[in-house]
């Protein structure tokens, strides 16, 4: 390849130009399993401007209840087609419950306490999704928006465990590696000896049996020992004293704990986390903040058409338009209307709203629980995570009620960084949310010294504390349904007269900000299809 | 919290400051494993200029042979107090095997092959180390150099595992997240059928057992069926349709294999890698390329003191001075003359080289053996394997000859990329090696269409084939040792009158670049150690 290439003369160099890229071409059935571009569900065909002018009708005019994400793609994806979209956000800010904490942000809590976040510039809190898979369609807007994106550590070897109730382990704080070699490598050794010892004769052949001990063997790290395979720890466990140059070979980290004690102290119980569908790595998040995503959004879609702290008072369904009475910034009420409305409120606020939809309606929107939420952010001036425990992104696990402590994901060697001190779901958040803010971040910072020592609350030099359920116009993490063939579910994914609904609650991504971008884009098509049938 | 917030107020308002500080201070001893830091070794001081200031000597002179990451590391190192380095390196450029192949470079093989790069602006190959663990000194280094750094995906659910030689799943594609789950799913089924069986019970009580029955239901997603624990197919295989909006609630991907196909196919082989002491995630790589070490530890150390295609010729150890005669780049034989010398060619290298440090210590140079390495970068114009197979960087695990692809770890969304089209390590390599590089490129785009189909081959705009056996001045990948102990790995740790070697084949983290920096490290403080016990 002596000198500069075009395509064309690589592609001949290569054989692949001409003839013998038909070889290629000819290979036929390839036994590939589905590739993700075909478990991408129903194809979504974006609404176009030709749409209308092919058929000589109007874009129609909809009103949008909430600028998160659900409603902020319902009208990027409308005005692809020239829908006159306007959003009625009660909050004075795209995203809801997409919301990155910066410097600067101010949220005062119903109840009253108001926090004022000071983390220096360039640092943030990610207070709501924080995470996105790669088979997510989250990630194909921010292509799409050019909304570039980097690397979220859901799982790293080097972050600690650390279980107050474990038996005989209580207390220790030891590493997810550690953790991981030693349970697998018991749950191997004892299968070895069970498969040894003919236990398992009636279902593996003598060819699977010997397959099967070479796996063991390989994923246990077992050694041969006394004519019986034994797990006595590895290397993979890390070193209490690493390799070094010259003579000296490190000291792998050991003894292992032994057999009862791992089993006993149940430290493997959070080990399946990393192999769930949604949180398996790779993930990824927006270089900046997630709330990357809701402002190229509104960007996309244009600042005329928000309006914040706008309060919905009242939907009424007409035959001919909806009327949607609201309260605006400086408290005036006003009305807005529209051939149809797309309500993206959470469905227990949405149920507070006063309108003509029905009881049913009504009932189903109270139907859904709520999941209660809280995180916390703390500022420190130095990355010791990454100084002193060489810990870079990751998620530490305890049984304390802090429940987690994650470490950023980026701004790695930097000056500083915000640690998640605390992510409870459901009745553990209760607790922390009858704190004051203060006495919130007093209390995890005194569990994460449990775990980090004294520097954990030495060296914090700010902190905000998130507390979902007292977040207005939010006012809770997410939902969860009773059931989902109850009959609520399906009401709500229905249009009521001119009203849809749409959010992550309505879709099978629960909890997942892809669930708002699919509920959008199914109701943008239901919305679509019926202006394209309205007779002229 | 109500205003902004500074650090004494904020503390003294969780309770932190004064009194209460103390509490964290006076907690005690905390059951703490071993830190990141207290693993570190021995400590490293970097030798100072008021070492020689305050002992009235005149720091030496050091010629350093070889300008890889152990010779940088070493002159930029001892540069700190004031040793007057100077570098002979063979290649035109910093780095030795640490190597980053752009648009423009041009490389020609031994043999004769000459190759030019002509990757886009921006992509790039890491030929030779490309993935740093957190615990690696290397990261050390980027900070203190202000290299940038990113994670590398060494782990990705949904990469693929593709096995020609499989058994019932040869030539099947598929990927690690099913390989994972139902491998996992069988073993945890296996060894709870043995454990409720009671073929365990001399191993485990009652309440051993119950801990360990219930860790296997959840770590092999086990489903109660006909009063056994069965793996039956789990969500984390993924799905084939999508969850999506509404009455949609997405397809699992399954049924699974058959237990005697996952134990036969043997498609569980490489999981065990990730589990690995240097390979568990988090890892991490420099934004812009590995070379921004090297070029940053040049610039830092100062161009006048490094001098590019030189090749040394030979080395003469004096009494008084050690003796370095060498080919300049306009092939003026020259000489170089030093207190010290460090060399840091590869071992097999300097056993070519003519000196008069005996018989014994050429003999030790030719016994650590040479694993054979070969890397190929393949450059799309269209980041494919994101759009098409949602993959977003990590490793297709195959047992074809090209043994692995890798995805691009930055980059993402962007306009193209550069996959690792193969990874080959010892005799693997040798064929390869023996093609040109335009049959290297072609037998490897062949294989890969086995994987991805004909796209692979399609849309491949240029490539750069490394053999690394074939690039002169380097000549391999890495070495091996056959022993350890027999003396030869002593003998080159030691120094020949005012000779040194360096390497990362000379320590425990061998073939690793950290290696290089603790090589370094360690003849910078023999040396600086004799130096300042010279009599003056």
């Amino acid at each position: 390849m002596g000198s500069a290439v075009t395509r064309r003369s690589f592609l001949r160099a290569v054989g692949i130009a001409g003839g013998a890229g038909v070889l290629f071409e000819t290979m036929g059935a390839l036994g590939l399993a589905p590739t993700a571009a075909d478990a991408a569900g129903r194809p979504f065909v974006p609404p176009s401007r030709a749409d209308f002018a092919l058929s000589g009708r109007k874009a129609p005019k909809v009103v949008i209840l909430g600028g998160g994400i659900a409603g902020l793609a319902t009208a990027y994806e409308l005005g692809k087609a020239g829908y006159d979209c306007r959003i009625l956000e009660a909050k004075n800010r795209p995203g809801g419950r997409n919301w990155t904490v910066r410097g600067g942000t101010v949220e005062r809590e119903l109840g009253g306490y108001e926090q004022r976040a000071t983390f220096a510039p360039g640092l943030y809190l990610n207070a709501g999704p924080a995470r996105i898979a790669q088979f997510m369609l989250t990630l194909d807007y921010c292509r799409e928006l050019g909304v570039a994106i980097e690397p979220f550590v859901n799982q790293n070897a080097d972050a600690y465990v650390y279980y107050q109730n474990a038996g005989p382990m209580s207390d220790v704080r030891t590493t997810d590696r550690a953790v991981k070699a030693d349970t697998y490598g018991y749950i191997s050794e004892l299968l070895a000896k069970a498969t040894t010892q003919g236990a398992l004769d009636a279902e593996l052949s003598a060819d699977d049996k010997d397959r099967l001990m070479a796996f063991l063997e390989d994923f246990g790290a077992l050694t041969r020992t006394g004519g019986e395979w034994r797990y006595t720890g590895t290397d993979r466990r890390g070193y209490s004293v690493l390799p070094d140059a010259a003579d000296h070979p490190g000291t792998v980290l050991g003894p292992p704990p032994s057999l009862h004690n791992v089993l006993a102290s149940q430290l493997g119980r959070n080990l399946s986390f990393e192999l769930g569908w949604d949180q398996a790595m790779m993930m990824f998040q927006p270089i900046g903040g997630m709330d990357r995503i809701p402002y190229a959004l509104a960007d996309r879609i244009g600042g005329h058409r928000i309006e914040y702290q706008a309060e919905v008072l009242e939907v009424t369904d007409q035959p001919d338009a909806v009327h949607v009475r609201y309260r605006d910034a400086k408290g005036r009420q006003r009305m807005a209307q529209g051939d149809y409305c797309v309500a993206t409120l959470p469905a227990y606020l949405m149920a507070r709203v006063p309108n003509n939809l029905g009881a049913a309606v009504k009932a189903a929107l109270e139907y859904p629980t709520r999941v209660h939420v809280g995180k916390l952010g703390l500022e420190y001036r130095r990355r010791w995570w990454e100084e002193d425990d060489r810990i870079y992104g990751g998620i530490t696990n305890t049984d304390l009620d802090i429940s987690q402590i994650w470490y950023p994901s980026h701004g790695y060697h930097g000056k500083g960084g915000v640690l998640l001190g605390y992510y409870t779901q459901g009745p553990g958040t209760d607790a922390f949310d009858r704190m004051s803010p203060a006495d919130r971040i007093k209390h995890a910072l005194a569990q994460g010294v449990k775990i980090h020592g004294p520097k954990y609350a030495k060296e914090v030099v700010s902190a905000f504390a998130v507390a979902w359920d007292r977040i207005p116009h939010i006012e809770t993490g997410w939902v969860a349904w009773p059931s989902w063939t109850s009959g609520q579910y399906d009401l709500l994914n229905q249009p009521h007269g001119r009203v849809y609904f749409a959010g992550e609650w309505l879709t099978r991504f629960m909890g997942w900000q892809a669930g708002a971008f699919l509920s959008a884009r199914y109701v943008v098509s239901e919305i679509h299809q019926r202006a394209l049938a309205t007779p002229r």
